[in-house]
């Protein structure tokens, strides 16, 4: 029987559509013959869609794409200093309102260094974590204000909302997946200057830990975090943290791993009750866009994320090691989208099969 | 005539007796026959203190500290995990209300890759750059709540406060480092997502910018600085940015440049109202103290941004030139405390005094 899996795809501005194209190319060369098919549902929006219709994300966009079970995402976000976008904010009004509107709480993002991918690290180790960084709390939920403004007098206020609810279920999933990786879970905050946030976290983690005798718990100040980031990145196994630092450990994560434009993400909402979304961590990076140059594998290796989170592990590992050998033998060549793309979707197709 | 400094002196928690000692011989080196010296009060303060007596810091602390001309503190802070501690956060009640009572609203760290230290980056390049992190507000007011605490229904907030004072005067001390400097400054934030704070300090750049016309400026978000801490440390000359951004990237530039064990810093007030206060970036180091093994060299390089804030110009350069000499021809050698100490303060006391 043929499984029909409904992907909202969005490819988004600038480098999205390009390496959109590759990774849907990969998840092609994944399904084919096997018993999975995705029906596509392509949505146009982003920066280029707002300067056209002056909408960033209608209700309607919102429940079409509700009714989906996953999504696609390449980047979103113009030119930085376009006038024509002031204003808008893409990254909060489509980004970040999808994330939090679809209950996207765990923001996984795997930090891999690939045989062959050169590190800026002198001596980088061996460096094989995931993160899990909060989606929808924190000071990412927009309750932030100000007065006076443009006076002498300005006051700009922004609210950390953190609840046990919140947090909980995510250092839950992060337990889990402590469990079947190798038991190792680090905490970082800021306990000592975000005194109540870092409580609430602090007793969460050491409540589940109560569970979860086999796993063994460190915590990190964020500050201390990033130098073990450089110095010893592979003391770490699962990360799990708040939405701001999760964005910034990731970031450098990625950087020490090869650059964003290897590191995959996906937005889940391990419920089920809303579609989750995969994307490449790198922004849309208009200075380089249509010129065919972009590097696709952060996209792919969202599709193997994809894969993985629907079920079809046995695509998704044909995507990864496609990934992983394709790394392996790049060296310095210097290729263009397409060429990447082509070659990892060729090493999917010559991968065998298995029988499920 | 003689200048007499009064110098109020922290030695505080672990290893920061143990630094400060050596930072201490260093200055004595350092203005020894020179027209200016140093009367020092030492406070017993930090979690030792603490466990003593039952206080953090008391009025009478405060006031006295007040008194004196500039602090110099070595770290505080007791075992993390220790159960007499809980309850106490020596970190908020005497390190950060220090820096907020003091209004320290610059926290000055330069960060140097010098000649001979090794790097965890593979190709550091020229690394000399200043971080003026904001020292007075942001996420690090306090401002911060919980209820229903240790309920499931458990919310906690931290609210992050900025105000136009605040930041206005740290970014104009900012470019007023980056004229003297390489003409460069960086603005970082996380402008897309803290929208009410992100827009007022690009605001205030923005205006100062208008009377520095020969520094060039530009933006970057804080997780995509990270990024470029690592992969091109070389392109930063000033980087100005908020209280916990500048503490997590802190850590960070001290990580490549060959461990906080070297970073020095200022906590200053400009306007002079209230003593300056140095430190080294680290930490107490519960772990290493007493074992005459913690470098003192972030401590002695404290002390040359003490002598420099003082505008004892010539004492800082030696201070200075005899660290940065140490490290040239320290190598793997692993030497103790007093070894590292007793080399810098010699090469000190060996630099010729210039006549002012
Ligand atoms: C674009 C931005 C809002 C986003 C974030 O801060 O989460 C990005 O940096 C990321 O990490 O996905
Ligand atoms: C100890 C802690 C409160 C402090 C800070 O966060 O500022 C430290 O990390 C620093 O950078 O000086």
């Amino acid at each position: 029987m043929v499984r029909t899996v409904r992907l909202a795809v969005i490819p988004g501005d600038g480098i999205g559509p390009e390496v959109v194209a590759q990774a849907l190319a990969a998840l092609e060369a994944a399904t084919a013959g096997t018993e999975v098919e995705f029906e596509q549902t392509p949505f146009s929006l982003g920066a280029a869609r707002y300067l056209e219709t002056g909408d960033v994300l209608t209700d309607a966009d919102l429940d079409a794409i509700k009714s989906h079970d996953a999504i696609l995402l390449g980047a979103v976000g113009g030119t930085p200093g376009d006038p024509r976008l002031t204003g808008a904010n893409i990254e909060r009004g489509l980004l970040l309102k999808l994330r939090f509107e679809l209950d996207h709480y765990v923001n996984l993002r795997p930090t891999v260094l690939y045989p062959g991918v050169a590190s800026p690290l002198a001596n980088p180790g061996d460096v094989d974590f995931v993160v899990v960084r909060e989606g929808t709390e924190g000071p990412y939920v927009g309750n932030g204000g100000a007065i006076r403004v443009g006076t002498p007098a300005e006051v700009a206020n922004e609210v950390s909302v953190n609840t046990a609810y919140g947090v909980e279920r995510v250092v839950r999933y992060a337990f889990a997946q402590a469990r079947v990786r190798r038991q190792r879970l680090t905490l970082v905050h800021k306990t000592n200057v975000l005194v109540f946030a870092g409580s609430l976290w602090k007793r969460q983690v050491d409540a589940v830990a109560a569970e979860y005798p086999d796993v063994s718990v460190d915590y990190l100040h964020v500050d201390a975090a990033t130098i073990f980031l450089v110095t010893d990145p592979a003391r770490f196994d699962v990360i799990v943290t708040d939405n701001l630092f999760g964005d910034i450990l990731t970031d450098l994560a990625g950087a020490i791993s090869g650059g964003i434009g290897l590191a995959a993400s996906g937005n889940i909402n391990p419920d089920g009750r809303f579609p989750s979304m995969f994307e490449p961590v790198h922004g849309s990076a208009p200075d380089i866009a249509g010129k065919g140059i972009a590097d696709p594998t952060a996209a792919i290796g969202s599709v193997a994320l994809l894969l993985r989170h629907l079920g079809e592990t046995d695509a998704a590992t044909r995507v990864e090691r496609a990934i992983a050998d394709d790394l392996a033998e790049r060296g310095d060549a210097r290729r263009s989208t397409a060429e990447i793309g082509e070659a990892i979707a060729a090493r999917i197709a010559a991968a065998s099969v298995t029988v499920p």
